[in-house]
């Protein structure tokens, strides 16, 4: 019940410590994020487009371990952690793919919003395949 | 006619070569144009958001003449070069504010587009605005 | 002893949702943590390139409160919130100027590291303008 | 000699227009060059490491013919389009994958350079590679 992306270190994500800066981990959980909806065989963009609600980010966590550097190949790894009403945690665990070397470890807690910002209900479909994920990962 | 602003380098603008990555020239740009637009007494969010129409990028060109570097103080000066119905273009010099050196010119060409992303009319403000600018400029 | 900067919204920042997207954030924490140093008459960038010696990021947290928007102009508070040895703590606070609404609370751990990001002790001049500010913080 | 290389438009990639930001192309030029470079057999991290060198871009124009949205897969198409001494230009395609639609094409002009950012020789491995590439690319 958790899912696995990759994705390559790009120039532009590099500072001039020689690694990537730090917020771009926020940006690889959010592709973790849309890819493990996707695993799901869900849609995030649809959520937005169909049902006019979207996951407003209200949280986010993230450990530093290990730098990332440019061109490395990246493994992360996410799970639905939390699911209470309209709030969502999400946890993330980044890895270099190439020795397994834990990179950064993150949490990011959503709402449900509608066009609005204003708090709104997680659309059926959506709920239940969290639901069912999650009570499968806490009885694991 | 020409309009400057000023700005400061960011840690997260750098790259692992040590100098602003060139993509962020580009923010600059708009970060000028938008200022440019305020020291006319307009205002770019309000074109949005009141005339619903804004300005998409048709066109960007940058050439880089030297690096920035963290921290640097920037000064960007900005000016319209061309209006021409719907199509607009601006035009950009980027200095190192300290000692004035250039680091970068260039130019966006912008269409005025609706919520749709379909060709659309200057508002009449702007359009005044812009026109008399540019006559100034283009009299001087 | 909590220092103040100011930023402009940049449409760059901005996502489909029609608001800041939350990694921005941190940047700005950055902005803030750079000012910050600025205000006790030292230089973050002295400190790479006199000492040879940077600040990486450990951990980042940020409570997202309400959304940041396009061009609104943004106030960052920023204070040391603890010191241990080669480990520092910075605490922000983002408001929207215009109405001085809380944006966002956060903090970022660091710790000292040389060019190879190793662990490092932080140059004295610095350690000692950050002791006597943060003793007369949690004094206050 | 043209290679291809794809990526999924991220969340944070898209602006308020509900369209990808344009600086993001920018970008996207450098993940397409990054992979024709390695299409090649060759490495452009190692020409950095190994090499001392790199290449600073000194010129960068795009132009925008259709917006890409979130979420969309992207397909770059990568050639280089010239080289002379220390002087490279690469060319850009990039395509919506799902209907082939072009996005934007735009190209970089880069100068290879030392750490101190000193105009410098292209390591012999790559010119030959380039060169071999190039010709086989004017003489089809």
């Amino acid at each position: 019940m958790t899912s696995e992306t990759r994705l390559r270190v790009r120039y532009a994500e590099t500072d001039q410590m020689g690694v990537v800066y730090h917020a771009n981990y926020l940006i690889w959980f959010e592709v973790g994020r849309v890819e493990h909806i996707r695993s799901m065989g869900l849609d995030y963009k649809s959520m937005e487009q169909l049902d006019g609600v979207g996951i407003a980010v209200v949280e986010a966590t993230a450990r530093y371990k290990s730098p990332a550097r440019y061109d490395d190949e990246i493994l992360i790894k996410t799970r639905i952690a939390q699911i209470r009403g309209s709030v969502l945690r999400f946890a993330y665990l980044i890895y270099r793919a190439s020795d397994h070397t834990l990179l950064c470890e993150g949490s990011t807690t959503h709402v449900v919003v509608d066009r609005a910002m204003k708090k709104a209900a997680l659309p059926a479909r959506f709920a239940e395949a969290f639901r069912a994920h999650h009570i499968a990962l806490t009885t694991d």
